[in-house]
């Protein structure tokens, strides 16, 4: 058995299990914190981005993280289970730093907002939930904006899969967008 | 068993050893490609970054993949075993898509990057390989600016740890910042 065999074992062995588990709620309903979503998947970034009458306030790199499960979920049916949580980690553009000389970098986590599907839970199959820190959080009101925007515009199932280069072929592939969204693409 | 441990135990059992394996060459000594590079662990993005001369062309994308055993090697200990490999991937900076209003989100892939830890091949300990697409290559020669840039600017063992928010902590923690990077930083 070699070297690196024996790391894989162990690693494989040492997973925290919040990387492969089911979202969990407090006894209130509240999300617990994602504490392992860096070693998740990593879906795309983006840096400024604003796609709604809100924008987030100076430019800011946003990274997206799902859970490992439902990305596999997704390679093979092109659409989200129950129990998808998608990560959305917000940062800080930096610009000067080391030897950098242009363009920007990331520093600081400021943010972190998780997209979670429960159909058992939630009207709609999805809630939002902020995380300003590692505190359960309580999801965000139906009636917040990004509800209605992510129902009127997001490319499968009220999640933006038309911002993540690798899922979107699939999603082309498995014939799983929304009719809003395709709507959106023939205007 | 719930179905959320089913489905985690099936996903580890699945895992595609690449993820977990030693970095594998050609007969000829070229290295493969990282197929599964993007089911490793991410570690960060940059925007039109430049720091040599010779900038990359356009304003891009950089992303930052690391191997899961050799991650976890660095958490514990700061610093990069042999059989690390960085995937450095290159996309595309779109602006017009979907309900998009302003910044950047990220297109296609256009280049990769390994840079390889392996001291029992390479003097100087690590080596870098250039993927147009997913064929094996061969090493760019070591007389090449992005070693001795590495070299002299690279916070940990000749990587840019400094631009990866998450590692950089555990590098001043471990104490495994190079002196070439403390020596810039009190400049």
């Amino acid at each position: 058995m070699s070297r690196f065999t024996i790391a894989a074992l162990a690693l494989a062995a040492s997973l925290p299990s919040a990387v492969l588990a089911a979202p969990a709620y407090d006894a209130d309903g509240r999300l617990r914190f994602p504490n392992d979503y860096r070693t998740w998947i990593y879906l795309s970034t983006g840096l400024g981005m604003s796609y709604n009458a809100v924008a987030m306030g100076g430019e800011v790199f946003d990274n997206v993280f799902v859970d490992p499960v439902s990305y596999k979920a997704f390679l093979e049916t092109g659409t989200w289970p129950d129990g998808t949580e998608l990560v959305l980690e917000v940062r800080e553009a930096q610009q000067k730093g080391s030897i950098n000389k242009s363009g920007h970098f990331q520093g600081a986590a400021v943010h972190r907002e998780v997209h979670l599907k429960d159909s058992t839970r939630f009207k709609g199959g999805w809630a939002f939930f902020p995380f300003s820190d590692e505190t359960p959080a309580k999801m965000i009101a139906t009636t917040a904006d990004c509800y209605s925007c992510h129902q009127a515009h997001g490319a499968v199932d009220t999640t933006f899969v038309q911002f993540y280069p690798t899922l979107l072929p699939i999603a082309q592939e498995k014939k799983t967008l929304s009719a809003s969204y395709l709507a959106d693409e023939a205007k």
